[in-house]
């Protein structure tokens, strides 16, 4: 039995780490070496999240004073918030140039510095490490991702509509100026951070659209359709929230072109994700549900006709903390270390 | 004090029933004189719906053998299914051609018949009382409500979605080819009926999309826009199930024609509801949430800019059970009836 | 038309505060006059709870400054944090002193100011008005309410808890050392505070006890027991959190003395609220449920026999808002004013 | 590598059916071989539960027709109403006399078939198999389910009461005249079936008790914890819904006897429950949350203080699907089949 790979969560306390060590726990070839959580440290990991209170982990530490040359891990997650995060990685990769990292947060999504500036207000502060971040759309970039040292792990509310969206962009079989993603999440992708409008009673038994006309997931989208398409391409987004813990639904408009039915556009979809383990497509007519991938690193899609001739709808379905963060994260993880592919991803949903 | 009109309610176990229930018994003109169900004939409506425990409320009784004529009934809801409602309100009027009616079910919504044989597969069966009929949308058609002695409620998804259109189309403010409407509705929209896909360990912790390509609430919502815009209009509707008891909430992404802006639009939607009492516009890009309208007769409107330049996004949200049904249904027996228009809908929306 | 009564409300940006200008926006007899918020000041209502947009209320300003002499405020509710309540209703009175309070803090129920020192940890800040103020449980004190200018009203917990065991307690009619209360809530009992158990995250889909063994509203209880029985009762009390908003029930499992049977425990209870407008008994054997109170000002209480002979459990439900909190404080504003008991206090409850 | 033992699920369009096949997909040692459900048959799994739709399943089929000597099974799990349960399992064994089965009914669960005529009104049809069912509480009965041929799995409810109160019972710990159990459940302990009470919307946003006094789960109870005092105990139990899909949670109200403190009852679980897998204490003082146990197998228990001198409360919580029916079947099996008995139950509590 080869050794196992030591692994370290940066950023342990948020719920994209809890659902990496979730994972992580049963992974058979690593082993949980190092938890962060600056709030935190010296706590251990079941003051935080009781749920593993029966299983040993290593007591959360600060991230100052992390020696990163000899603390000896083969692969790091970070899970910080946007901003701390390009000092972070810069920090680790100046001690330890060979590490390898998956980054959960935006800070390295976009390829073009200048967007970044754009939608985030100020410079990138590490643009010569942008250079080497690698897109971790697993089903787009596998091959790169395999040799990168950084993985810039994509956004959920974007996992979900990428999927739904890019084979056709590629295959030219849609028309770029109509696409409308009106996408709704759980929660949990707002984080674990204390704010009023988040709690319990502000939520439960209500639903809302928020960030209208100006999320910044958008210019991920914009990025990566731009990419597939090959020519510029802006779609409309809006993101809502649904009183649940878990999952996000893409409902996507789109129009053929060239006279491209619906039927064809399944077909494109299908040809596209023939071999995935991680994307399943519904027969022609079923749409999917955020509730029969939860828990699991599966996504769903269906295509079904609209009622305006020529224009279909394309729905996606995934759980935002596991195929669209850290499900995916352990997906490239697995890449990077030579691993297979879905190793400790096998969970079958929990439904109901 | 001038005498109590008295009210039958046509249907009273399922929720619009109970919801016409919870506003008549505090309504300062109405008495209720008889609730109808007949699986549950001969037991107290507390056995029923055990909030009403303390009321003194008619025990529910039968359809069958009531006399209209001598029933003494100023006002009848009809919240019955679909398919025995014509064969009920047709048996009333025949009994007493005086009656009035506020019909609750999609029976009388179509003023084209065949529009109703393609959408519901067989004739209608009164089609003399269709003619009769005013549709119930009482910000559209108040005048004719005063007069009508047969209205057809209008449906929850419809009346959220025609509240954000109409007057954009009426005012020729918006492109109608590219209509697209993202609805999203608790899951009293639904009804009482024992169905597995409606149980809780079914509904709970996910989120989905239904009758996708094929709803026939479409078919009033063309009727609709059809005759504010003045030619033949087909929007893309896509409806949703939101683990929550009450609320629609119609995201709707619009196109200004002849270079009219977002805030173009706002103010068309301004000047169409400066005066009405259950319709509350939002100042320009903030956005409505249903948990703010529960159980209130409020409808609330926001307007925003898409990114897409020229594009707009419209939402609307209210209480499916209010004002996107029973609500309604008051609002225009206090038209029929000479009452004042507001009257006993004035509670404050419950949030939390 | 008399004059409305002026009314201020103390702290409008938690959830009492929404819950008591829901209730009075819909009061004949009272006007919305002040509103204050130290963090919101400056801020209008709806941008604290949007659902009173469409209403006239004033804006939210900060305590600081306000001369209480010249405020014109025929009664103010005092909705502020546990230790800054007792200086502000100082200072109040010392500037008006016939002014006329409703606090709905915790820091007037305790008579003895040494148990409050006790459960609190610090000695009372104002123990001369302590004297004067009245528990303003309105079904035990009624009469003395009616005389009072500072009326500490209930906890939710509490009032639920009282109202199912007290009139027992009167009648020595159970077993005084074998009281167990299991108690569950709904969240906005918790408040609106930001923290990060409260989240809807940490919430939802699941269930659990909290402050075990030493919940602070134990002391009010122990006082009002001892009271009601003329002795001193300590009972068993153990709270729990339901993902729900709104709603308590308490559980109580008490032993008949002396050869009462649980019937005969539902008889004194019978008695006991015969003519109280906002106790509702059920009939024996039926249990109440908290869906069925919502919005309202109930209190719904069912007894059911225990298997084990001589025991019985006692079952109550009340939402923790209304009845629990701000309803009831409208009940003995009204006692104070002179307006009828349960004015402004009728809405029937929002089910489902 | 062994051959993998085929297993077959009897009653496999339920929630428990569904949690076994979660479970046993990725159990490397087994095989679904056999999946029933009446009413279904003849339709793919992902029809009745979507989330296997990426998984490779027998086709659902009739019971009829099924012939149980050459169906090549080496266990059977039983998942079919009370009722047609025994005759199922009388002629499964009547052709297969050496067959292996895990009931999960209420069945075979009561030894004395005179208790079992009185709790469900009818005289047991296989009594002569009662006497081989061996009651599947692992944790009790370990050494008597690795021989078993035929084992009763316990309810949810049960589990959960046992688990916390069994080992106290064995120590002759706590007064067996003064346990209450206050139960609280999710919703999917009420199964499947269409029930008006079950809809999403009577049970979301509410809390209530049932069945107060004569659940039938109180027959189950009553004969375990008088085998373990070693004397006849009723307990009070009083069961919950709580508007969530998964968990159970028991709060126990104990009194020590022979002065024995909450900390000497502490003290007895932790020493019964050292080297079990499946059973987590939490330091003294702390109580468990469902949420932290969801999915998983794991029971968590908490003891704490009373406020009354003397007393204790007990309090567990497990998932009702999992630990409290299909993961505890699953861990029969492994006894049964001689796996370790942990096998493909390892998956850590899936929060949030």
């Amino acid at each position: 039995m080869p050794a196992k790979a030591k692994i370290g969560i940066l950023g342990a306390s948020g719920y994209t780490g809890a659902e990496l060590t979730r994972l992580l726990l049963r992974h058979p070839r690593v082993e949980i070496a190092l938890l962060t959580a600056d709030r935190r440290a010296g706590q251990p990991m079941r003051k935080v999240f009781p749920q593993f209170s029966p299983y040993e982990l290593p007591t959360l530490v600060s991230l100052d004073g992390i020696d990163w040359r000899d603390a000896g891990l083969d692969l790091i997650f970070c899970a910080l918030p946007h901003g701390t995060t390009q000092a972070v990685i810069q920090s680790i990769f100046a001690a330890k140039p060979d590490a390898k990292i998956v980054d959960l947060s935006a800070d390295f999504r976009l390829r073009d510095v200048e967007a970044y500036a754009r939608w985030y207000g100020h410079a990138h502060r590490a643009p010569e490490l942008q250079q080497k971040a690698v897109y971790g759309l697993v089903e787009v970039y596998r091959r790169d991702i395999k040799q990168a040292q950084l993985v810039a792990n994509p956004g959920c509310y974007t996992t979900c509509s990428q999927l739904a969206v890019l084979p056709l962009l590629k295959a030219k079989a849609i028309d770029t100026d109509e696409i409308v993603i009106d996408a709704k999440s759980g929660m949990t992708g707002a984080g674990r951070a204390a704010k009023e409008e988040m709690l319990f009673s502000e939520v439960s038994e209500g639903f809302n659209a928020y960030g209208v006309g100006h999320h910044r997931h958008m210019a991920e989208i914009d990025q990566e359709f731009s990419a597939a398409a090959g020519k510029g391409v802006i779609a409309s987004f809006t993101p809502h929230l649904v009183p649940m813990n878990r999952g996000i639904l893409a409902t996507v408009y789109v129009r053929g072109n060239r006279g491209r039915a619906p039927t064809d556009l399944h077909a494109v979809l299908e040809k596209a994700y023939a071999k995935e383990v991680f994307v399943h497509l519904l027969p022609f007519g079923e749409t999917p549900q955020t509730r029969h991938v939860r828990g699991s690193n599966m996504t769903f899609i269906g295509v079904a006709n609209d009622r305006q001739p020529g224009r279909a709808i394309v729905i996606a379905a995934l759980d935002n903390l596991t195929k669209g963060a850290s499900g995916q994260a352990v997906q490239n993880m697995n890449l990077m270390l030579g691993f297979p592919e879905a190793m400790g991803l096998e969970q079958v949903a929990l439904f109901p």
